[in-house]
C-alpha cells in the first residue's frame, strides 16, 4: 500500500554533471508512474532500482526538450526487453507528431504500441483512473501548453466494525451498504448509523506536480491540502524578474503556493544551472514554508498511509 | 597538436548504470569531433571537461537510437548555450527526415543550422577534410545502413633543416620548394636532393571506428596500419553465433581485424548488457592481438606526435 515518489532529475533546461532533466517516478501500491521523461531517464530508472518493465502510465507536462528527450530512449529499451502491453502516454496535443515521427524512425520491430491521450484542460479535470486511483490534469503557465497532475488515492470503501456485526447481527447485504457509507434502514424502522458501524480504514494520499510554471493564484486552490507538492524552483527570488520572464517560479512563490495550498510537505527541484550548489534555496523556501525538502537525483519520498481506525 | 580520443559510453543497445550509449569525441589539435552521439552524450561531455560549443562537427555511423538520441538534447543545449555557426552532421541518408523532424517540432528559436551531409560509400571515401586532417567513410556490415569512420591527418609540408639553408644559401622560392617535397634544380644544373635538405617533421596520426559491424574480410585492409583502432566487441567469443545472427562481432573477431590491419592499438567497447563485468573480454582478446584496452566511460587515450627529425 505504498505511495512514494522517486526523484530521477531536478536539473533545469540544461543538465549538469550531477543534475538530470526532469522526471520523476510514482510508485502507488507498486504501480509505476512515470511523471515527464528527460533524458537519461532509463538509466536513472536503473540506478533507482526501479524496473522500466514496470512503468505503467506516462505523464508528460510539457514539451520542451528536458521533459521530454528521454521517451525515445526508454520506448526503444521497453521494446528491447520485450514489453507487449500498450504504454499509455498522457501528453498535449503536438506530442502526437512527435510520437508517429519516432516511430516511423524508430519503431520498425516495436512488439508494443505507445498511445498518446491527449491531455487538455483549462481547470482541473479527471483524465486517468484506476480502482483505487485518480490523476487530474491542470494548467501551469509557462511559455508552450504546460499541464500539472493531481494523483489522489480514491475514498476507500468503508470497513465494517467486527464488533457490529456481532452486535446488530449484520446481514451480507447490510454489511454493503455499510461498505458504501450508506446507513442501514431496516423494515421494523431500526437505523443503524454508518458511523456507529463503519469507519473509513485509512486516508487517502495525494502527490501534485507542478513544472513548469510561472506563479499564478488559482495552483494553490486546485492543489489544496496535498500531502506531497513537488514545485519548480527554477530561481531563487533574487531573480524573480527573470523567473517572471521565462515564466518559471522563485523559491519564495513555491514557498508561498505551498502555504496557501496547506500542503503536508514541498519537494523543490528543476534548478537553474547557474547554481551548482542550491543549498541557499531551502532557505528561502523553508523562511515561507517550512516542511521543505530540496529534491536530488535518488531521492525517495514515502507517504505512509495514516490509518484511521 | 594532440589526436586524443575520448570515450564517453562503452553500452550496446541497453545502457546499463555505468555503461552509456556509444560516443566518442576525437580531439584533434582542439577541434572536436563526436563520433556517435547515444544518449546522455550532453552530460558525458561535462564530465570529461570537453566543451560542447567547441564540438565542431558530427559523424553518425547509423541511425539506431543507441548512436543517435543524444542529438536531441545535445542540438537543444548547443542553441541554449548560443551556438550560432552551422553544426555539420555527417550521417546516412535516413537522418535527414529525423533532423527535419526534430526541427519542427523542437527547433524553434534555434539560432544555429544543423546541417545533414549523406553519408554513401561502398568502398573508403573521403567525406570531410581541413588542412591538416582528412575523413574517409566506409561501409560496416550492420542490420542497417552503419559506415565507420578513418580520420587521418595529411601528410604535413617537410620542414627544410637550417644547416641546408646556410650551406646552400637556399633562395625563398627554393625552400618553398624543399617544403612541397621536390628538389631543386638550380640552372647550373646543381640539383639538391629534397631528402638532403629536408625531412617530414611528424608521422601522420590516424584512428579509425568500426561499430557496429559483422565481421568481414575487406575491414582490415581498409584500415590499414592506423595508430588506434577502435571495433566494436559486443560478445565474448562463445557468443559467435548470436554476433553472427545480429551483426555484430566477438572479441576474437576485433582481435583478428586489429592484427591483420597492423594497428598499433585497439580499443574496445559496445560491450552486451550481458556482462556486467567484461574484464574477461580482455583476455580473449590479447590472446589473439596484445596491444588492446577495454574501452570504458571517461578513458582518453591520447596518440603522441612520433617526431621524425
Amino acid at each position: 500500500m505504498n505511495f512514494t515518489l522517486n526523484i530521477l532529475g531536478t536539473a533545469s533546461a540544461l543538465p549538469t554533471v550531477n543534475r538530470y532533466p526532469s522526471a520523476q517516478v510514482l510508485d502507488v501500491r507498486g504501480r509505476l508512474f512515470l511523471i515527464d521523461c528527460g533524458e537519461g531517464v532509463q538509466m536513472q530508472i536503473r540506478r533507482q532500482h526501479l524496473s522500466i518493465l514496470k512503468l505503467d502510465t506516462v505523464f508528460i507536462s510539457h514539451l520542451h526538450g528536458d521533459h521530454t528527450f528521454g521517451l525515445f530512449g526508454l520506448l526503444s529499451t521497453m521494446s528491447m526487453l520485450g514489453r507487449t502491453a500498450p504504454l499509455h502516454i498522457y501528453a498535449p496535443e503536438a506530442f502526437g507528431k512527435i510520437l508517429s515521427d519516432f516511430m516511423a524512425s524508430f519503431g520498425e520491430g516495436f512488439k508494443f504500441d505507445p498511445v498518446h491521450h491527449t491531455v487538455a484542460a483549462d481547470a482541473p479535470v479527471k483524465i486517468f483512473e484506476t480502482r483505487s486511483l485518480e490523476v487530474l490534469a491542470f494548467p501551469l503557465r509557462h511559455r508552450i501548453e504546460t499541464y500539472g497532475y493531481l494523483f489522489r488515492e480514491k475514498t476507500p470503501m468503508k470497513n465494517v466494525r467486527k464488533e457490529a456485526i456481532d452486535r446488530f447481527g449484520l446481514t451480507l447485504s447490510e454489511i454493503g451498504s455499510l461498505k458504501r457509507g450508506e446507513d442501514v434502514v431496516r423494515e421494523d424502522g431500526t437505523v443503524i448509523c454508518n458511523s456507529e458501524a463503519a469507519y473509513q480504514p485509512y486516508e487517502p494520499r495525494s502527490f501534485a506536480y507542478c513544472s513548469d510554471t510561472a506563479s499564478f493564484p488559482e495552483l494553490s486552490g486546485w492543489i489544496k491540502g496535498v500531502d506531497l507538492l513537488y514545485h519548480e524552483t527554477t530561481f531563487p527570488q533574487e531573480y524573480e524578474a527573470l523567473a517572471k520572464a521565462t515564466f518559471h517560479s522563485t523559491t519564495v512563490q513555491a514557498a508561498a503556493c505551498a502555504r496557501d495550498a496547506g500542503v503536508g510537505k514541498l519537494v523543490a527541484g528543476h534548478y537553474s544551472s547557474r547554481f551548482p550548489d542550491v543549498s541557499f534555496y531551502l532557505d528561502e523556501i523553508r523562511s515561507i514554508f517550512p516542511e521543505t525538502v530540496l529534491g536530488r537525483e535518488g531521492m525517495v519520498i514515502d507517504i505512509p498511509l495514516k490509518s484511521l481506525k
